[in-house]
């Protein structure tokens, strides 16, 4: 077993570890960020008519050939046609045709003309303009013909896929499988939401961030409740999530006496892969896998540990699993409002507020970096990297940070007054 | 009734309309993504003692004055606390306890050494370095202290906020209403996906690109179906969504005589507040409110139309309503790939696609811009404005494009390696 990997090293172990999920088949109504496993084909044409892109009315354009406003052409009104419906015959010289948006053109026809370009008198219409051969009509198959491929396996489901997925008739579609994350906590000292907490007692809040986590990409997080610091309950509780395609345990894998978690793996038959990696918060982490079975990853117990060694390992893993490929959170450079120290090996996220200066965004850290300090997680809009073997940032140099709330990115505007 | 309203004046007036959606409440667990309607305090202090940051050893500070390695401290093994246990006495001089992560410091104890600071002998324990005093202490209180206001109303609920609720022992948590949005199509011409298209008969497909649409942004669409083109249907399925707080309807709201759907919303006893914007895709959009009731959207038929529309005016108005501040898509500058030209007067969302060039993103069109070609928006990465007034926008040129595909802005690297 690797021990003492650097960010990077270990990242490219666990994404190496993941492979694409199967697929399945689902609703594709509720397909909405899933990833397509099949190409989808169109067994039509779309539009499936040549048809009107206006309300106004079908004309021969060589009919209306010089027309204009104060010198119009008068045509007579022959037949209606709705969306929906169809010509009863063809349009004669001569002759124009009610016509609406999405109607099919009439045999004979050629051109729609404007419901504002024309004046209605009676059985006649007036037109007053030329049109050009084949204007406002939509053409049968202008924006998917029949029996083209239309989506490729690998889109990530946007509405606009959907409605395209509806518009060919398609109700149900192969899309990858979403990860199923199993998730516990261990400790004696936790307890659930809603219990008494007297005596010391501290709530097992790691499994709600780190499920709200795995919800965020479009996992599917399951709870398999608090472990006891028993190696009889962390293997039965390790037994229960042998299913799912992900295993994440936090706490109990640091070096402590009554730290289980890796000789439960060792007899469940997990092959260990690596432990600690050169970071804080989270050095403490061990990443397991089972084969056949779910990887599995022991996050360190403190809550920020926890939730940055979900971000910056089992969140891209998740990714890949339901077959996406831009794995990462948008990353930005900001200039540090204040000076940061800390002694080189080890790199640090630094939990940050992002303000918008005159020369860019300014990245100030979000009061105390305790790992067991949840609050700067809550206020944290992203993480700046202070790489392993720098000592000092001086206040106004430059650094990277994943940005963890997009928001941030937006503009208090809706770039509509440029 | 307005009409022929610009783009930014059609934005100001429908935000006008929405205020935020009254509060409820939610599972703490389900509030990924709420928007926080009550200040959070707290109950307890976190953490509830003083507690060790390590596994290792709680000792008297000044019993291990001068320890280092290969001159270490010898201390008496008195006892042992573990997480969740407390200490069965005082720490007296020369004594050490055994302490692991989270476990409550005994009294008399004033730091804590490292397991790897520490050599074990029988009941001795020598220590290796000079502990300062609070050192590995996490203070009571340290996180969160009693009484204290966590998390104050309008904070946008994530994984960290989740995981502190759960700290307090929240179970349930006061958020805004999530908006209801009851959707319809209106043509004679409509089928459902399932449908038989023999005859010229399409999709009515917007119900679901839209559906998706309010599903990103958190809101909770409800479908009325397809209504058919007679002034009875439709005021049926408008009234079957009264109680929804929008209703978007699409199609049905263009000039021809077949639209209905302004005088129903008249005879319901709406307020029409105007028709048309200045835009393409989209000019024929109705904006109506009911008071009391629902904010009416009566979108274009047309496939691009409609969603350019709910991007440009529902979006927001949903996110407004769901108690959210920021309320934009991220906006990038982008250099044209090809010149684009058009009449003045609208102000154009042209579907692009970005790249990344040497000298920053480039942005070209998806193709064919005709508003019945739904392609264009499964291709589509972000809207390029084309302001209304200009009439050309030379290749190469600098362009403001709503991101539309968030992870465009993704580049596809961690970071880690900076």
């Amino acid at each position: 077993m690797r021990t003492g990997l650097s960010v990077a090293e270990a990242l490219a172990v666990v994404l190496d570890a993941a492979g694409r999920l199967a697929p399945e088949t689902a609703p594709a109504a509720d397909a909405l960020g899933r990833v397509l496993a099949e190409p989808v084909a169109s067994d039509r044409a779309l539009p499936p008519a040549d048809n009107s892109a206006m309300d106004g009315y079908a004309v021969r354009a060589r009919d209306c050939a010089g027309a204009r406003s104060g010198s119009p052409v008068s045509l007579a009104l022959a037949f209606e046609v709705a969306a929906g419906g169809s010509a009863e015959r063809a349009l004669a010289a001569g002759e124009a045709a009610r016509i609406f948006t999405g109607a099919p053109i009439p045999p004979g026809a050629d051109a729609v003309v404007r419901q504002e370009d024309t004046d209605r008198d009676g059985d006649a219409v007036r037109v007053n303009v030329t049109p050009g051969e084949g204007e406002h009509i939509r053409r049968r198959g202008e924006d998917v013909d029949e029996g083209e491929t239309v989506l490729v396996p690998g889109t990530c489901l946007g509405p606009a896929h959907l409605g395209m997925l509806a518009s060919l008739g398609r109700t149900g579609v192969s899309v990858v499988q979403r990860p199923r994350v199993a998730i516990l906590s261990g400790g004696d000292e936790l307890v659930e939401p809603d219990a008494d907490v007297a005596g010391g007692r501290i709530v097992a809040s790691n499994s709600y961030s780190l499920a709200a986590q795995c919800r965020e990409v479009g996992a599917e997080p399951t709870y398999l409740g608090i472990a006891r610091d028993t190696p009889a309950d962390i293997e039965a509780r390790f037994r229960a999530g042998l299913a799912a395609d992900v295993l994440v345990s936090s706490a109990g894998v640091s070096v402590g006496d009554r730290d289980h978690v890796r000789g439960v793996l060792a007899k469940l038959g997990a092959g260990m892969v690596f432990w600690g990696v050169q970071m804080k918060p989270g050095y403490p982490l061990v990443f397991a896998r089972f084969d056949p079975g779910p990887l599995v990853f022991g996050l360190p117990g403190n809550p920020v540990s926890a939730m940055v060694t979900f971000e910056q390992f089992v969140r891209p893993v998740l990714l890949k699993l339901a077959g996406r490929t831009r794995l990462f959170r948008p990353r930005v450079r900001a200039r540090l409002a204040t000076p940061l120290r800390k002694q080189p090996g080890r790199l640090h996220f630094v939990r940050v507020v992002l303000e918008r200066g005159d020369a860019g965004l300014v990245a100030r850290e979000t009061g105390n970096q305790s790992s067991g300090v949840l609050r700067s997680m809550c206020e944290a809009q992203g993480l700046l990297i202070f790489p392993a073997e720098a000592s000092e940032l001086p206040a106004g140099s430059e650094a990277e940070v994943q940005v963890l709330d997009e928001s941030i990115l937006r503009e208090e505007a809706s770039g509509l007054e440029a």
